[in-house]
């Protein structure tokens, strides 16, 4: 049969390998394929649609908006749309956590923002070294790529990733070490031959690197060491921000104040493309134009992001709800991961997941829940972390519906390859 | 006054400091501010816009699509719209131009797709070294930005860009040296120094750069001699592709066959983030995953790109409309600039401009035509071409009306400078 | 007065600040200055020195080769001299060890060895990463400064140093962790983001960085760990070779085989440069020419190079004798750290030294010692370590007198400090 | 049979294959095998022996030092025959000239002084890019390879060469375009992509490269390129420096004063290693030890370095004598080449060489010279230049022999091969 995916896009295509349906209509936390079957979706996008598929709160003045005849597209002049977004923005987000960033649109991506980020911290410096940890995902452009941690993707850049260090993440050593003697060491000895570092960049919980989360005081101490060495210290919020994790952004539960933050994914609310970097206003380096973009001024984005600020962040009732999700989430996950032996619970918030002591069950049970009906993905160097992240707005029923499916594709796979213990 | 695009928008944003009006509406060629004054749009958002603003063709199946409950975001899952997108492009755009070439959707900009064909073309040949031209543009992102000329853009890194060196563009010698006598030097010299690179990205017209265009033999002799070394060649169609310089890919004229092609801006047609990288069906070399981004699959891009190439690209008849609105401008930009002693015309189809003696004037000119109701912006190292790009379906009333609005602006500007020409 | 050392030579002179005197003559282990004043050599050319100065037993083979008309410079072209050498070296080093290594000569001085070693490393393994050890010190040309970990020497590069990462040497963390426990972490981690390296370059003891010495089990562990994932092991034996730790290569007592070996220094005996560079027969990928230099072939270093082995390494005597040397140092040092809270003794051999709680009192005591008479010098990243480094040729007499001169000025710097506890 | 120069020594010999002689003794500019053979040498250690083979006026000196039992080795500690060297460089060499450089020993080696020297450009200047010529050699350590052209040399650093873009050398095209046509350009236009560099380095005549020779013009225009940007200019005279091309330093007849200069080969006069590196007193920016070496400080060369100064630069009988030796060469080089259609001689003084239209002519007139007794070496990315460098104090009977040798030589090679004009 002649299927145009296989025969005319790129081998590096992905998940539609795993996942071969075509996916025709979404609401909410469900996907529907062309011949009618229901997916139920705890993958959300890899984290765009926090808010789920086609959002009414958000499609509503979306269409309103495209049909009013308002500007589209704007690069980087000034339109109501903008306006309206930078001023919930800052009513919303930044004063009531007492963050007083400036606002830069970087290029609608995860790694447009990065990209964005390595730059400024180098330009403020003057140093050009940076820091990143093992297991780290920021992007796929030159510069994001070279503080990422994946050997398979870094090998895809053809040529030496430079000008960055790697240092162990929180627990690389399952508790061995005290945090941060590595990196302690090197900043303070003038000859380890670790450069000094315009900055460390870190996500509070590693989505593609195997859903370690970061403690909050690990993140503190962090903090720490990077103003007492006056390195600054980036956190990549793209796919653990936008409430993922239970607040806004997730380093909030550790108080710490990061001197720049990436975001995307979900600042759109409706899985349109957009991408924020937020810094100490006494940072802002750049000059007019120094970093630029066509599509920096993607207003419909703008559009669903306002309304999502305000339908879910104007007070404390989403993140309330959030909390309870949370809450059922690590329940339901936790009895799986206690169904198997040596199976653990990572992550953090509705970023989630199980790594099983098999390397290749993660994947044959995200396999066996897609045939159930249910789309889950797997994390990690070797994909051997089943990752769950359903919607922050999925309702009570499809979460139990969807652990459901989980602990049935669990018990399916993992029983299958331990006789021994089925029969128990 | 509190506007809040100076109080929390970072220092790097540009457009809005030459034209400070908020924009609200936009519609074909005609954008309006919310004050209700209106601007003649000779700028068509950095060539993103070549259908004009709100263009209803797009606009209509963009509003049926989301309101109709289909999948928004994808990422590379497979869809109907996307698969109706590749089916569509192949058979309206691959097919008749008899390319051979695999799809790749590399992430939603024009930086990605520089980096996805960089990343491509490195991992396929095994060498490292890229050559580009001077005063290049491709996008600012690590990877892009190595292959980019301008020296504040550049800067922004803060460190040092390598694996790349720069030759000269068409015509960088005022016709003074053989095209090319560099290039095939170093190229045959063991001894050059100049490591045999993997690939040569080109622009066929330079868009930030100055607008420089390359003329059709020049580039059959870059073609002919990257073959000959076996060295793939690269178009950056992102700016001069899409129609813009009177065919889809702006190579047609010259009938070279690049090895990869990068196009974003106007693939959409509606101003929606989306871009595609095109290769050579045996370079895909690549693995599932190596290369990824969450805004892969931005559907309601696929849509409004469907709907553009079945509306133009269908038959000839919007070419053959095209090539008039190009010879009108060009006739109307070759009469500016025979009325400016030592100003001449540069660029190709409707991605030209004009260049003037002084530096400074082709500022002060789109500064003088802002005044006067016309967006036209300027381009090259020092700003000093004035950059002339209507969209492709302007009007010829619109495209008079913005060609008088620039004659009276340059004679403002330049006879106010010139008093003794003036009185003549 | 006008001194031509200030006036003309660059300001980055070095040891002549520390030690003024114009050194006139030179024997043994007594270096006379101009003005007929005598010092205790306990620094022994920073290793070069290793069979004490003019030693008559390859001074006079030296001036009968020169008196004959030999030939003094061949590049790499042969000479009885070379040959002499090179089967000298065979019969006397390699072969009792049961090493097969091609021997290469890479140009007279240690950073060429190093250099040689890393290119090597790099185009056997088609890997372009090599990991080195924190404090490292391996040469001032840009691959060896890459590997380097002084912070200040690094600086001089004026570029990013790329393609290396740093790794904790042993005891970095004095005992808190496991050995390797990071090494073997990142290399067995597909996600580490440290890319797989073409080698390790390791010093047995850390010359320059602070005289730490591996433990023979830290370095078997290294070599089984390199073993394991196909790493090749570089020992940069310069400043510890050539028996200055009791042995020829300063990895004997270890049991281990690295797969490149770098000497220089002490392998001419007399001070004159040359350097090697060793490696096992089948990594022998060089083309012909393909690193060459000027003065790879200097035969007056081979003739005393070839004395050298000839009377220090044709049988155990010389090898038992300086065991006897160590010991006594030993001592002496162990008593001169036992006098001082909090001080210790570090190194290995005869490159050993104390470090001194205050990181003033090495530099201090070295001061002191000067006026007493004595050449020490200092290491470490702040100088915090006494340097002591005799001849391996140093009479016992020589030695003790040597010893109560440090322990002289020992105790007058840190008395003078500590008055509390002078008057204990 | 065993020859231990190939079972033991690495493949990466070069000469040794060429001239398969083993060397034994040498005079002036004789060289005689251990057979007995003589061979006559216009080849002189690579540049290393421009007085000849053991020159008695160096010799005797030397012996004298080395019996006395005066300091051989001492780093960058202060000598009495460190002294005497400095001040007679200062007096007969830098004074003279009017020259006000400091001095600085980088090391023993060409490459040394190269590293120190782009080392200190970029220090002082905090720019990171250097700018070299096609077919420059500058050394085998990965900063002067960096700078280097030779593509297979360039390959031996098995990772990316960086930092550094190529410009062409004098008459790289042949007359073809204006001098400085690229370099003006790139230089003045701030979109070119050629990042403002912290020097160039050049090389007067290219030794390596293929022997071309740079005018005074030229050089005299690139110096006052170098002057108008603020870039400074390195001249590496390690080749052609110490009188090779008439005069102590290579760039004299031009005029142009460099910011800094390498020299090494014959430097010490006796082919023992020693290397300076020389630049303007206010660019001595080095801090104390931040770049360094073990072999600094080689006395004996310091020894025969004065007595070669003081023998030959004490007043101008010898650069009148070489400057009638230069004459004599070039009379017997135009001759031959005049033989051969299509042949020319490169080069200046006595760094010359004949390029023969067939690219292998070269080697193989190289061989037959070397079979009737003269040992005379190629240059060039394909070894297409014969390249001859006889002592500078080659007596005018060996001149002729030598270059009656080589014209027997051309016939027999170019004759054997053009059948139809041998006949004529």
């Amino acid at each position: 049969m002649n299927d145009i995916f296989e025969t005319l896009e790129s081998d590096v295509r992905g998940y539609c390998r795993t996942w071969p349906a075509v996916f025709a209509h979404a609401s909410g936390s469900t996907m529907t394929a062309e011949d009618g079957s229901e997916y139920l979706d705890f993958f959300s996008g890899a984290g765009a649609l926090n808010y789920g598929h086609n959002n009414p709160e958000l499609l509503r003045p979306l269409l309103d908006y495209l049909a009013s005849g308002a500007v589209v597209h704007s690069l980087d002049m000034k339109t109501p749309a903008k306006r309206r977004f930078l001023e919930t923005f800052q009513r919303l987000i930044l004063e009531p956590r007492n963050l007083d960033y400036k606002v830069m649109f970087p290029g609608p991506t995860g790694t447009n923002t990065v990209e964005a980020a390595l730059k400024l911290a180098r330009k403020v410096t003057g140093r050009q070294h940076v820091l990143s940890f093992t297991n780290a995902f920021h992007g796929m452009t030159l510069g994001a790529l070279s503080v990422t941690g994946n050997s398979m993707k870094r090998a895809g850049a053809g040529i030496p990733l430079t000008n960055s260090s790697k240092i162990p993440y929180d627990d690389y050593f399952n508790g061995e070490t005290d945090d941060f003697m590595w990196l302690e060491r090197v900043l303070e000895d003038s000859g380890s031959g670790v450069d000094k570092p315009a900055a460390v960049i870190v996500e509070t919980v590693q989505g593609e690197g195997g859903l370690k989360a970061a403690r909050a005081g690990w993140l503190r101490g962090l903090s720490d060491l990077c103003k007492k060495h006056q390195i600054l210290l980036i956190v990549d919020d793209v796919q653990a921000g936008c409430g993922r994790t239970g607040t806004f952004f997730s380093f909030e539960e550790s108080g710490i104040e990061p001197d720049i933050v990436c975001l995307s994914k979900s600042i759109s609310g409706f899985g349109l493309p957009m991408a924020l970097t937020l810094f100490r206003r006494d940072l802002d380096a750049w000059s007019p134009g120094e970093h630029n973009g066509t599509f920096r001024g993607h207003n419909p984005a703008f559009v669903t992001a306002t309304a999502a600020l305000e339908r879910y962040w104007a007070d404390d009732d989403f993140q309330n709800d959030v909390a309870g999700t949370i809450a059922a989430l690590h329940r339901g996950l936790d009895a799986i991961a206690g169904s198997v032996e040596g199976a653990s619970v990572r992550g953090r918030g509705l970023l989630a997941g199980i790594v099983f002591p098999d390397v290749d069950a993660a994947g044959e049970v995200a396999a066996e829940a897609y045939r159930r009906g249910l789309l889950v993905e797997t994390s990690g160097p070797s994909d051997e972390v089943l990752k769950v992240m359903p919607a922050l707005t999925i309702g009570h029923a499809d979460l139990e519906r969807g652990l459901g499916i989980l602990a049935e594709s669990v018990r399916a796979v993992v029983g299958s390859r331990t006789p021994a213990l089925a029969g128990a």
